[in-house]
């Protein structure tokens, strides 16, 4: 298997609500996340509100991939995707979330992007070194 | 545990790598995932290409979470994220990759997005009756 980059799945629970309706403090995450791990974002990141007691959607194209934010106020839960088809470190996501959103738990599981290769020359070469495709991703924003 | 919906990580390759340079053709493959899951854009999806021979990301933004794919072409490799909230069938991944950018292999898992009760009422509640959260996401857009 080859791999395209490692994606963190994140669910945070036990979290201040107020902070989990708050677009500002979650922005404040992903600006942490982006700063700390040296990522280059690409455009602006969206963000929704949803009206009432609702959540927030957080999206951030990045040049190593994407950023997440989904949250569940009246459940005290947020949940993060991070994408990079870059090597980067694990973020310190269970210290960062407690400390900036009170989550009292963290779950953190990472997962390779991997494929088979599909037998073409440039895959082939790739596989027969044992080189991850990590620096692949073709230009920079 | 408690679950706060289902993600879906895809890794196609062996596709046709002019598709996965052309925003248009991965517009189609976002529009049919939409359509035939019935699910709900929030606001417009996102594209970049990067220069030169570099891939494509595109973020959807959805009432049901978020959709998401990154391209490499010059490996013939594409990754997607679907990540529901609520609950939703499994999409037909492998027919439509191999149809829409000629996959020849698709590799699908899914993951329960889910967190511990973290002692809250709402979340105990909902676990003495052993509910899942996929429907308790506030408000729509």
């Amino acid at each position: 298997m080859l791999t395209v980059g490692t994606e963190w799945l994140v669910e945070a629970s036990g979290c201040d609500a107020e902070a989990l309706g708050d677009v500002e403090r979650l922005r404040e995450v992903f600006a942490r996340a982006v700063a700390e791990l040296g990522l280059q974002v690409v455009g602006r990141p969206v963000w929704h509100k949803f009206p009432g007691p609702g959540g927030v959607t957080g999206l951030a194209m990045l040049t190593e991939s994407h950023l997440a934010c989904h949250t569940y106020p009246e459940f005290g839960v947020a949940a993060f995707n991070l994408y990079c088809c870059r090597e980067r470190p694990a973020w310190a996501w269970d210290e960062r979330l407690r400390e900036l959103l009170g989550a009292r738990d963290v779950r953190v599981r990472s997962l390779t992007r991997a494929f088979a290769p599909a037998g073409g020359a440039a895959t082939r070469a790739a596989a027969a070194e044992g080189a991850p495709l990590h620096a692949a991703r073709g230009g920079e924003a």
